[in-house]
C-alpha cells in the first residue's frame, strides 16, 4: 500500500485528543508529558475521569470514525443505560483502530494497545486482511491499565509507527475506572466484527453495523472489572450487521455470531477466567461476541437473527 | 412575501452539505461536479454510504432545523434501533423542507425532490398554507434514486430557485441503500404533519413535535425497499404533537392521525402497492401516517392517544 | 477559596448562551436588552420556544458541564420520550449550577434562580459544602417565570456576582411552556444529588451519575404544570449514582433515595401541593427525588437498588 489512505484514523482521532487536552479540567483527566516528550493522559488512576471522558476515549479508539451515545433501553431492566455504537466505516473503525490487538510490553509492564496508532504500526497479522494502512504525523494509543508505558515501550511505538515521541499520545485508564470500563463495553460492535473475521467471513462484505450494550458497573478487582465489561457484551450486547453476498452466508454468520454458541457460555466471565486459571488462551474464542446478532443480507433483503439477552447471567455478573 | 425570512433552510442545510463534502471519504460518499457546475453527491449508488451519512442527509432534508438520532427502543423487539426526530420548528423543517413534494422529471428521469430547495422554488400548493419562503444564494435537493438529475432538470431547478447551477447541490441515494432508506424513515414526524394538513388541521397551531420509528432493513427491490421504509412508519412509527387551540380538535386530530384509521391498513405496504398495480393515487392517503399518535392540547393540558405499534405487520414487512 | 477555579461554569455555559443568541430565530426565542443593559432571553412567553431550546437551556443550567439528550424508552409506555442527563462532574453541574436555589425577589416579582450565576454569588449555605466558587466576567441565570427580573433584581444579581449588568444574561420561560417544562424535568439527576446532600451523604464521594425521566406534557395552569414536571421525576425518574466509600453507606443511600420513601408519595404532586394549601415547606422534602435509584459503591463493586417506576401515578398526573 503506497498511496496515502483516503482517511487517517490518527488524524481524525487526534482532533478528539486535542479537544480532550484543552478540556482536561472539565473532563477530570490529568495531562502530562513523559520523559521522551510523549503526551500522557490519565483518565482514571489519579484522575477521577468519568463516563463523559469515557465516551470520548471510545470515539478515539474508533479512530474518529465512530459515535458512541448513552441512552436508556428497557431490554435490561436493572441496567437501563446502554452505549450505542455506530460508525462511518465499521471495519476500519473497529478492527483497524479499536481492537486491542497490539501487544506491548517491557519487563513487568504489559498492555494490549488499542486505537489508531495500531494502523500505523501494522504489527498484527489482522492488517493483512484489512487492506488499510494509515499515514499520519501523529499517533494515539489507548491502554487499559494503571500506568503509562515506560520509555522503552514509547520508543518501540515511535519506531513502529514512524512518529516521533513528542507526537505520540497515550491514554490510560484501568478497567475498574468509570472511563476505562465504558470504553471496553463500547467494543460491542468490534467484538462482533472480530468474531466474524475469526469465522472467516470476508470483512469487505460488512458494509455497516450498529451495536448496543449495557454500561457495566465498575469493580475494584481487575478480574471482576474485566469480567463485567465482557459480560455486558456477552450477555447484554446486541449487534446488527449489514453484509453483501449470499443470504445463506449471512444466515450462517448470524447463527454462529452470538455468544451462546460458545462452549463456555453461561457463567460470569470472571468465573470462566478463574476456571481456566487466568489463561486466556484456554477460553473458547467464540465466547467473545454479543448476546444477540442480527445480520441483514442487503442483496436479498433478508435478516437473520440468533441469540438473546441473558438478564440472569448479566445480573449474576453485575450484582 | 417580500421580506427576507428569519431563517434560511438552504443556508442552514448548506452548512451540513459543506461538512459532508469536506468529510466525503470518511462518510463513504462520492462528490462530483455535473455538466452545469452543480455539485452531485452519490450517497448510495457507486458510493457505499451508510447510516452515518444517512443521518446527515436526514438533517439536510430537515433544512438544518432538525436533529435525527439513533438509539435502541424496546417497543419493536426484533428491530431495536430507532431513529428519533426533533426539530427547532416542525412545520418549516418537515413540510417546507423535508417533504418529498417537488415532482421533477425529464424523459425517463423522475424524482420527487425533497429538501430545502423546495422552499425557494415554491412550486407546490402546500407553500400557500405554510407562510414560509426562503431566500438564499444556494439550494440543496435530495432525491431518492440511482441517478443524478439530467441537465434539463438542473436548469429547471436553477430557474425555479433563482440559484445558478454551480450553487446547487443534488444528493442522491436509492431507497435500497442504507443512507437512502434511513432518510425516508426519518420522515416519521413529517408524515404526521402532512396528514394533519390533509385533515385540515391548521399548521400554525402545531408548535412542536417528536417522532420515532425503527430503522428498516434495506431490500434490493425498489418496491420492497420503499414498502419497508413506509412500514417502519405505518406499523412502527410514533409521534407526539403539541398543538394550540381547543382540546376537542386535538382529540379529533389524535383519533384520525394513526395509520390504522386507513382502509388499507394491515398488510405490508409493498403488497398494498401491488394490489393497486403500482398506482399510488389509488392507495388511501390516510395510510401514510405513524402507527401511534399522541396529541397534547397545550392550552388545556390534555393529551389524546390513538393507534398502536403493530409488530406482526412490521415483522411481515421487514423479514 | 482564593485560587481561580479549574473550570468556570459561567464561561462554559456562556458559550452556549452565545450560540443561542446567534441562533435566536432558528430556536424561536426573543433576545432583547433590559434597562440596565442585561441580556434577556424569552424562551416561552411571547416566544414559542420549544424542546430544542429547552435542551440548550438545560445544558446552560448544568453550567456547560452536562449533556441532555432525548430518546425513546419503553419503561413508561404512554410517555416514550425521555430526557437523559449526564455530566462531566455531577456535583458541580447539578448543585453548584443547576439547582434552583437562589431566591430572588422584588415586590411581586419572585424567582428561584438557577444556573451558573449562583456559583459567583455564593448566597446559599449549600456552597459551603460544595467547595466550588466560580470566577468569571459574565454570569447567566435561568428563571421559571413569565417576566424577566425587574431592574432592582438585576442590580442585586450584578452586585452579588460582581458582574456588570451588560454581562449578565437572564433566560426566562414559564413552567407551562415547552422549554420551561423540559428544563425542569432535566433536573432528575440534580434532585437525586440534592436529596443525597439532605441525607448527609458526602458530596465529594459522588463521582458520577446518570439520570433519565419522561418529558412531561405542559399544562396551562402553573400548579398543574409544576406538578407534572415534578411527577416526571418522582414517579418516572431513574438515577444511577457512583460513589466512593463503604458499601453499607451506598446501600443506605439507595434505600433512602427513591421518592417512595416519602410520607407524601402516591398522589399527583399538584394534589399534594393543594392539600398543603400551596405551602411548599409543609411538603415532605424527601418526596423530591427520582422514582428509582441505583447506587454503585465503586470501591466494592456492589450496586444497590430501590424504588420503581409508578406508571399509574404518572398517568394520573400527565393525563
Amino acid at each position: 500500500m503506497t498511496e496515502a489512505p483516503k482517511i487517517s484514523v490518527n488524524n481524525l482521532a487526534g482532533a478528539i485528543v486535542d479537544r480532550m487536552v484543552t478540556e482536561a479540567d472539565r473532563l477530570r483527566i490529568i495531562v502530562s508529558k513523559g520523559s521522551l516528550g510523549e503526551t500522557l493522559i490519565d483518565a482514571g488512576v489519579k484522575a477521577v475521569g468519568g463516563f463523559d471522558v469515557g465516551l470520548l476515549i471510545a470515539e478515539i479508539c474508533l479512530g474518529g470514525l465512530g459515535t458512541v451515545t448513552l441512552s436508556p433501553y428497557a431490554a435490561t431492566a436493572k441496567w437501563p443505560f446502554h452505549l450505542t455504537v455506530r460508525t462511518a466505516d465499521p471495519v476500519i473503525a473497529c478492527l483497524a483502530s479499536q481492537y486491542a490487538g497490539w501487544a506491548l510490553s517491557h519487563e513487568k509492564w504489559f498492555a494490549l494497545g488499542s486505537g489508531p496508532g495500531r494502523a500505523l504500526a501494522l504489527k498484527e497479522p489482522l492488517f493483512k486482511d484489512l487492506g488499510y494502512a494509515d499515514k499520519a504525523n501523529r499517533a494515539t494509543l489507548v491502554v487499559e491499565g494503571d500506568k503509562p508505558p515506560p520509555p522503552e515501550v514509547v520508543e518501540k511505538v515511535s519506531k513502529d509507527t514512524g512518529v516521533p515521541p513528542h507526537h505520540l499520545t497515550f491514554i490510560y485508564a484501568p478497567t475498574r475506572s468509570l472511563a476505562g470500563g465504558l470504553q471496553v463495553v463500547a467494543r460491542v460492535l468490534e467484538v462482533a466484527l472480530h468474531k466474524a473475521h475469526e469465522l472467516k467471513f470476508p470483512l469487505s462484505r460488512i458494509i455497516d453495523g450498529i451495536g448496543t450494550a449495557p454500561l457495566s458497573p465498575p469493580h475494584p478487582d481487575f478480574v471482576q472489572a474485566m469480567g463485567r465489561t465482557n459480560d455486558a457484551i456477552i450477555y447484554g450486547g446486541l449487534t446488527h450487521l449489514f453484509v453483501t453476498g449470499p443470504a445463506d452466508e449471512a444466515r450462517a454468520l448470524a447463527e454462529k455470531l452470538p455468544s451462546k454458541t460458545s462452549r463456555d457460555y453461561g457463567e460470569p466471565f470472571s468465573d470462566i477466567f478463574k476456571k481456566f486459571k487466568g489463561d486466556f488462551y484456554k477460553i473458547d474464542p467464540m465466547l467473545f461476541s454479543p448476546a444477540v446478532a442480527a445480520v441483514t443480507a442487503v442483496e436479498t433483503g433478508e435478516t437473520f437473527f440468533a441469540g438473546e439477552i441473558n438478564e440472569s447471567a448479566l445480573n449474576a455478573s453485575f450484582c
